[in-house]
């Protein structure tokens, strides 16, 4: 009984013909020797209905199936009648009477509903994935996700890039402390490592002369456990030789704009906002900031720091900072509210949070006796302060008031319901920091990766201040999430030693560290830039989800394990021995 | 100086434009202070002039530039005169007078020219393939690879196929003796696996109701090295619910049609060929044979067995069999070239080559005195032989007869010119043996995997003699390639059970082997089955050629190494210790 037509798909077009369905039982209701089967497959559902009238022995056959049975039913499309009309569904307007069936497959009781919305614990959805994606909300969105991947492809294709598979299996770096490594069984003591990107890839494929490559491609990284992270996660990853960094933005715009308006229906205006990092740390105290709503931070340093406010005072002359932010409207909050902020900004390392009440045309609050006149007008002035608003002072070191701040703003928006979750707001971060100094390593970093191009009017800086230069690197972001990042890459010979040289790192230590990479740049380097976008986080803010797992078919828990093949797990020592190493525990195994 | 045209663009179209291109110098000639540059990217060459005429500073500059230098160049379209112009190159009847130039990137001499047939060892091109991606042959292939992967996409999703990412950091199976393994830095003692295809996920994924799942995957294989292996390869991987063996091979064939209409420009009759594995082996002593041409073997256990040749009848006594191959108009051939098909033959099994030539109206040779007249007549008609012939005889087990008489059948094929290079023949081979016993473990093993469905019509074989048993499994065979493979799987519950017992498992020890999987299909597992195909092998053949690592941008050698980044290689002891395992060397580690 192999299907004639897929069950949601039914109308009173077909009322009159025969059909065969294929699915799954989604309910089953008996009236009085009359059965009511909701049968479901992947294009919906469709009643149909077993009745000693016209369904002879079918009816004793379907009378044993349960929710989750496979059925194949064999039937005629009749109307219904006008008040048994479901307008819920799609084939609300008609039933199948049914004349044969198969039970296909029969099935235990599921652990849980077969529908969307359920209440139950993720790992037990994880458990059993394989009920929990034929939940429609899963096939909605793992069918978003093949949509995703599909327009990145098409638009891309048209551009001329060529779709490259890069390896898996590849070297392992000296500095790859988050890298899983593979064992060779054919080379005994040496070992591959899974790309945390395929990075050095894309740009050899540029030295090859591809000009423009794509790949949606598996990345991998063993790192500390966060909640949106995945051991295993996707990118698509572009690389582009010949294009300036306004070209490829501006590129990377229109396929961006495209992918939203063919997923989520929505129209982004071009060109998005670009805004420097230094821009972005000041206004929002983030390099990714949520710019749906404003409630933008203020350095107030120079009109506090000769304040009475002692703490203000100390943190400014130890060339710390102190910023505001005017929650709008918050004036009225309890002593109580106010002080429950405190919890919150000290996980961001907050030692305290001043604060102003702006009541019956006064400053009010704790700090206010420390400041004169000409300060509060000022601190009016600068923070738009009205009726009705709450100062909130934080004073520290620039990158703690960032955070301190930043991460308030982002509860005080979603508090005050600032935020529409229906807008999708994206921006470019540009002009990052080149470099950063390593307090404990006493040198630079890069903030990007040592191929990271220099801003060419900060090139000077190499010699007077390499902290100051600025990176011609970028971040896409959306509604407060990173989806995508890149940098124009060196590719003169010059730039790249006066980098190494800031890195510290002698030619000897370049080699080693780079050796086939620089080796090849000698080669004839096209001028080159890329990006990649986060595809994991995309497919989930465009489904309007805010986990990651829900974008996976088969993801890992945040202990970095799959709870329905049990993975990882112990080796037989058999297995073990064929690859020449051995488990040497500094702790008895378990799971974390 | 970014450019406004490719290269290779450039037609008389735009002559009097000024443009300006990006690209590497392919070649260089100074015709007495006049400079001839072919500019190439990756849309093909134009020949750019420096000439004091016109190119002021420019000719200095360019004067510098060598082979490979990555150059930007401004100038003039203009019209060749009409004996300079070049047919060889599609930009020949233009040239660019150059009024400006800058080198973006200078090149060291290239190990090798950048030009196509380049006559070096293939290690050389591994170690640099950043150069030898861009010779446009390598460049072709990577676009017909990217544009195959493209095609395989847009039929399956208009076919309402999902693509879905299955992981890459797999369980371990207690069989996994070929799975590359991955310890878990998080769960101390414990390991993942790379997967040696994605065959449990994507009928995890039919269990879950998506119905039509595809991947382009890439898999996994830690074996053995074989010229035509790569221990990381890609798949195009295929499942389907609720459709028979034979609508799944018809949806394929249309697939693959426009697969080879689209990238070929060849047109394949559909429906293709079918084969039965019993057939195959019969006729061609392989199960994907290569059906360009004839030269089908021929039993003739019934015509020699009672003959005066000892060693067939001896082959025969003992359950072995005697088979034939007609070399037609090979009946010439010298004695030393009919000894030399021996060593050949030794090879594949054979222990020697009896033979008979059409000579002069009369079978010749050292074993023609002893068959009767009437043995003579029967291998006459029964092998078709005819002045000029050549009978080449195999006698021994059915194994080794079809090895042996397989590959002189292909070996004589080439070798007489009687293969067509431009001809794709595909075919199915269908019926493959469920289960094929295990002489070692004195057991049935499975010959696909163990949840292939049986032939309904060979269910009843389970009580009597599982050999029999065909399985509703089937390869597309390309040209003597196997490019393709699948299966139906089991869906039944009592089918499962003969399986396993067939296959000597006990319930426990099936649950240990395929627990989460088995209990999956407890939930309502609808009829389901699929394929996957070697996209590797079918671009190569696509491609016309004959080494997988020409269809790779980045290959492994058959020893499983990169040579370009130099991977697998040793670790730091810190990197093993994270880790939690140690290097057990039965010997000194090196490279084989």
């Amino acid at each position: 009984m192999l299907r004639t037509h897929h069950c949601g798909q039914l109308t009173k077009e077909q009322v009159g013909q025969t059909v065969i369905l294929n699915g799954w039982v989604q309910t089953r209701r008996d009236l009085g020797g009359v059965l009511f089967i909701d049968l479901r497959d992947r294009s919906g559902i469709v009643q149909v209905v077993f009745n000693p009238d016209f369904s002879g022995d079918a009816l004793a056959i379907a009378d044993r199936a349960r929710s989750e049975y496979v059925l194949a039913v064999q039937g005629k499309v009749v109307e219904r009648d006008p008040e048994t009309v479901n307008k819920n569904i799609a084939t609300g307007e008609i039933e199948i009477q049914v004349t044969q069936v198969e039970i296909m497959s029969p099935a235990k009781t599921p652990p849980f509903f077969i529908e969307d919305g359920i209440q139950v614990d993720e790992s037990l959805r994880l458990k059993y994935r394989y009920l929990d994606i034929r939940r429609p909300e899963m096939q909605k969105t793992l069918m978003l996700r093949s949509k995703a991947a599909k327009l990145f492809r098409n638009f891309l294709d048209e551009q001329g890039f060529i779709e490259v598979e890069t390896p898996i299996l590849t070297k392992s770096t000296p500095e790859g402390a988050r890298e899983y490594l593979v064992p060779s069984r054919v080379h005994p003591g040496e070992f591959f490592s899974l790309p945390q990107s395929p990075q050095i890839y894309k740009q050899l494929l540029m030295v090859g002369g591809l000009e423009r490559y794509y790949q949606i491609a598996r990345c991998f990284r063993d790192e500390d456990l966060r909640a949106d992270r995945q051991p295993e996660f996707t990118q698509v990853d572009i690389e582009t030789s010949f294009l300036s960094q306004d070209q490829l933005l501006e590129l990377m715009e229109e396929l961006i704009a495209k992918l939203m308006n063919e997923t989520a229906g929505v129209d982004i205006a071009r060109p998005f906002q670009r805004l420097s990092y230094a821009d972005a740390m000041a206004k929002y105290g983030s390099d990714k900031p949520d710019l749906r709503f404003g409630l933008e931070l203020q350095d107030v340093s120079d009109i506090v720091g000769e304040s009475g406010v002692q703490v203000f005072a100390n943190v400014i002359k130890n060339g710390g900072q102190v910023k505001a932010l005017n929650a709008k409207g918050c004036g009225t909050w309890s002593r109580k509210e106010i002080d429950d902020l405190l919890p919150f900004a000290a996980r961001y390392g907050a030692k305290g949070l001043a604060w102003i009440q702006v009541k019956e045309g006064e400053f009010k609050g704790p700090i206010v006796k420390f400041f004169n006149e000409a300060e509060i007008a000022a601190l009016t002035e600068r923070l738009g302060a009205e009726e009705g608003d709450l100062l909130l002072f934080s004073a520290d070191k620039k990158k703690v008031v960032a955070d301190v701040l930043g991460n308030l703003r982002l509860k005080i928006g979603r508090d005050l319901g600032l935020i529409d979750d229906s807008v999708f707001k994206f921006a470019w971060v540009v002009d990052f920091p080149l470099l950063g100094y390593d307090e404990e390593e006493k040198r630079y970093v890069a903030e990007h990766h040592p191929f990271t191009r220099p801003k060419e009017e900060d090139l000077h800086f190499f010699d007077t201040d390499p902290g100051q230069i600025r990176a011609q690197a970028y971040d896409l972001v959306l509604n407060g999430y990173e989806v995508g990042g890149g940098s124009m890459r060196i590719f003169k010979r010059e730039v790249q030693e006066k980098m190494f040289d800031a890195l510290g790192f002698s030619k000897e230590e370049a080699t080693e560290k780079f050796g086939f990479l620089l080796e090849a740049f000698e080669y004839g380097t096209p001028p080159h830039g890329g990006i990649a976008f986060g595809f994991d986080r995309l497919v989930m803010l465009i489904a309007g989800q805010s986990n990651l797992r829900e974008t996976i078919a088969f993801p890992k828990t945040v202990s970095a394990t799959d709870l329905l093949t049990d993975a990882p797990s112990a080796l037989e020592d058999k297995q073990l021995e064929q690859l020449s190493i051995r488990v040497a525990l500094k702790q008895p195994a378990g799971k974390a």
